[in-house]
C-alpha cells in the first residue's frame, strides 16, 4: 500500500465529464488498495474568466482582493469532485487551502508555502477518506486567502507530497510524459521513462512547459518523486500499467536506468540578442547595461561577455522578441552614457538546447553538436554552457532543422 | 455619526456597473462621516449556476459540499466590492464567512448562526476601513463552510448589525420599500414608512416577498432597526434624503408615526382548501389528518375546525395549488381510516389578508372587512384571525376586486 498524492490540472477537471473521470480514476487507486490524497486545479478557462472580472472594476486589481476571487475557482472544483468521488462510493471531503492550513507568506498572488499542517488529512487518510484539496491556495498567518500564482497547482500538489511523505507525486496533466524534444517537430522524438531534477529543470525553463519549473524545484528540494502522466488514458487503465506509465522526475540518478548521453532537446522561438561592442572594461559593466533593462520588466535569459581585447569587451543577450524595441532603446541611451562603441541586435534568432546528466562525465559532446551543425551550415551565433546543458544562437529560419540533426546524431529515437 | 450595516442583494450586485454604483454610494455615506459594514450576496444568477453544475456531477448533492460551491457565489462579490470601493478612494477589505468568523451550526445548505466574532471588523472601523462581508455563509465550529440557505443574506446584515450594536441595517434592493399592497393590483398602493415587525412578520408570510422572513425575525428579536431601500435610485441622492427612503421596520411602536388601523393587504394565490366533513370529535383528530400530509412534505397554511355539531365536526386547511391532487389522495385513505363522511376541495381558491398592529385597539374592522366584501357580492369561504390580521379565502376570480375595494375603504391610498 502506497499513498499517492494526484494532482489534476485544468484541463482534467474542464467539465463534469472529465471530472466524473478523474473520480473513476482515482477510485482505481483506492481499489487497489493505496492512500490518494487529490489536488485540482480551476476548471480550464475559469481563472481567466474570474481575473477578466476583476478587471473590468480595477484593470489594475488590489492583489489581496484578486487572491480572494481566483481562489473561488479551485474551491468550486473541490466540491465538485469530492460529489464525483461519492457518487463512486469513495468515501471523500474537499479542503480550501485556509481547512487544510497551507500557510504561506503575504505576497498575494504569488505567496510561497511556508508550512502544512497535515492533521486533517492525516485523519483523513487514517479514516479511509480521500481528502480533495486546492491547488494553487493557501491562507497567510493573519488569515488573508493567498494564491501561489499561475501553475501553483503543481507545487501544491508536491508540497503535500512532501508534508505527508507520500510515495509518490503524480500530476496527471494532457500530455503523457516528459520527450526527448517536441513530436510535431521531429516524428521519432520519445518519451523519457525517467529524468533527473537537474534535467527536467533545465527542460522545464527551455520551453518543455510540462510541470511548473517551482514545483519541479520544491521536488528536488524535498526529494519528492514526482511523475507526469497523461488524464487521457481509459481511466479503467489497469493500475500495474498506469503506476508505470508518464514520465518519473527522480532525485536518484541510479533510478534513471536510460544512460543516455543526452535526455533531451529543448529550443526557444521569438527570441531577440543584443550586443554591446566596445565596451569599457572595468567593474560594474554587466550591471549598468543589464540593470536598467532589468527594471522594465525584461526578461534576460543568456548572457555572454567576451574577453576584454585593449581594454573594451561585448556584452551580448538574450531577450524575448515582443521587448526587442524596448531593450533597443534602453541600450541606446545607456551606450552614450558609457561610451561604447555600437549596439547590435538580431530579432530573427532561436535558442537550441541539449540537457543531459550524461553529458557531466563525456567530453566531446559540445564539438561532436557543433560539428552536426556545421555539416549543416548552420552558423552558430552564441554558445552558453552548463555542467548538463549547451545552449546556442542559431538564425531561426534553422531551428527545425538543428533539432532534427541534433535528435539523430545523438540517437535520441532509440530506447535508452 | 452613526454605524450602518449595508446589504446588498444579488440583482444590486448583478454586474461590474452595479458593483460600482454599490461603491459610489457606501462611499457617500462614508464622506457623510459614517462608519459603514458592507454585506453582498452572489451576483444574481450565480448561485443557480454553480448549484446546476454540482447537479450535473450528482442530482441529490451532498450537501457539506455543496455548500463548498455555493459559498464562492458571495466570495467573489467580496473581492469585486472591496476592489471597486477602493478605486473610489475608500478603504475596504473582503471577508468571507469563516475570516469574520461568522460561526453557526452544521446544518449545511439550512445553517443558524450560533455567534459572530466582531473583533476584525472592529478593528477595521476603528481604522476607517470598510469590512465587505459575504452574506449567506459561515463556518461550523470544526471548520467546515456552512450557508444559511437561499435569501439568507439579510440573516447576515442583521445578524452583524446586532454584533456590532448598529444604529441601523439597511436592505437595498431592487424595491423602494414595503407597500400597502401589491401596486400592480391597486395603483394607488403606497410606499409605508414604517411597519412593525409584528406586521412585517405577517405581510412577508402573506407574499411580501422584500425581505427574508428569518432576517425579519432575527432583527425582531435582536431588536435590530432594519430598513428596506431601493438600489435603484441615483448613488448621489442627498444623504438627507436616502436616510429616510424605503421603509423602516422598527421594534418601537411609537416609532410608527401613521397610526392607521390597517398598514398594508396580503394575497396569496394559487391555493387550494380541502375540507373533511363528518370527522369524528375526539382528541387526535387534527394530527390525524395533517400529519401525513406534512410527512408528504406539503405545507400547510390556514386550519379551521369547526365547533362540533352532534359529535362530529368540519375540519378545513388550505394548500399550495400544485400539492392540491396529492393532499386529496392522502386524505381518502384517511377519510376511510377514521370513518369520516366526505372529503370536499377547491382548489381555485384565493387568500386575501389585512395587517395591522392598529386593529389590536379597535373593534369592529372585522365586519367593516366582511360588509365591504359583501357589497361586492364576493362569498367569503373560509376566514382565520390572529390579533393583527383577518385572511379570508374567496374565489380566486375576486381577488384584484377584494384588493382593491379593501384598500380604498380602510383609506390606504392616503399618507398616515
Amino acid at each position: 500500500m502506497a499513498l499517492i498524492v494526484q494532482k489534476y490540472g485544468g484541463t482534467s477537471v474542464g467539465s463534469p465529464e472529465r471530472i466524473r473521470a478523474v473520480a473513476q480514476r482515482v477510485a482505481k487507486w483506492r481499489r487497489g488498495g493505496h492512500q490518494v490524497v487529490v489536488v485540482v486545479s480551476a476548471m480550464s478557462g475559469e481563472t481567466n474568466r474570474l481575473i477578466a472580472l476583476a478587471r473590468q472594476i480595477d484593470p489594475d486589481p488590489d492583489s489581496r482582493e484578486l487572491d480572494v476571487i481566483a481562489s473561488t475557482g479551485e474551491q468550486v472544483t473541490i466540491g465538485l469532485a469530492a460529489m464525483a468521488l461519492r457518487s463512486f462510493g469513495i468515501e471523500a471531503r474537499s479542503y480550501t487551502g485556509t481547512q487544510v492550513r497551507i500557510l504561506t507568506d503575504s505576497a498575494f498572488g504569488k505567496a510561497r508555502i511556508v508550512e502544512i499542517d497535515d492533521a486533517r488529512l492525516r485523519a483523513d487518510l487514517d479514516a479511509g477518506v480521500v481528502p480533495v484539496v486546492a491547488g494553487f491556495q493557501g491562507v497567510d498567518a493573519a488569515g488573508n486567502i493567498t494564491t501561489l500564482g499561475r501553475g501553483g497547482s503543481d507545487t501544491t500538489g508536491v508540497a503535500l507530497a512532501a508534508a505527508l511523505h507520500a510515495d509518490e507525486c503524480q500530476i496527471y496533466t494532457d500530455v503523457d510524459g516528459v520527450y526527448t524534444t517536441d513530436p510535431r517537430i521531429v516524428a521519432e522524438a520519445r518519451r523519457l521513462h525517467t529524468v533527473t531534477f537537474e534535467e527536467m529543470l533545465e527542460l522545464a525553463s527551455l520551453g518543455s512547459k510540462v510541470l511548473q519549473i517551482r514545483a519541479v524545484e520544491f521536488a528536488g528540494k524535498y526529494q519528492v518523486r514526482l511523475r507526469v502522466l497523461s488524464s487521457l488514458t481509459d481511466p479503467d487503465l489497469p493500475l500495474a500499467e498506469e503506476s508505470v506509465s508518464g514520465t518519473l522526475i527522480t532525485f536518484e540518478e541510479d533510478e534513471k536506468m536510460e544512460q543516455a548521453l543526452i535526455s533531451g532537446i529543448a529550443f526557444a522561438r521569438d527570441e531577440a540578442k543584443l550586443t554591446v561592442t566596445g565596451v569599457p572594461d572595468r567593474p560594474g559593466i554587466a550591471y549598468a547595461i543589464l540593470g536598467p533593462v532589468g527594471d522594465a520588466n525584461i526578461d534576460v535569459d543568456m548572457i555572454i561577455q567576451n574577453a576584454s581585447v585593449e581594454g573594451t569587451t561585448d556584452f551580448s543577450f538574450t531577450v524575448p522578441r515582443g521587448d526587442y524595441q524596448k531593450a533597443m532603446a534602453i541600450l541606446e541611451t545607456v551606450r552614450t552614457h558609457m561610451g561604447a562603441r555600437a549596439i547590435l541586435g538580431d530579432n530573427r534568432i532561436c535558442k537550441v538546447s541539449m540537457v543531459g546528466v550524461g553529458m557531466r562525465s563525456h567530453v566531446g559532446i559540445a564539438s561532436r553538436m557543433f560539428r552536426t551543425l556545421a555539416e549543416e551550415g548552420i552558423n552558430i551565433q552564441m554558445i552558453s554552457t552548463s555542467e548538463i546543458k549547451i545552449s546556442v544562437v542559431v538564425d531561426e529560419k534553422y531551428l527545425e532543422l538543428a533539432v532534427r540533426v541534433l535528435h539523430k546524431e545523438f540517437g535520441l529515437e532509440q530506447a535508452g
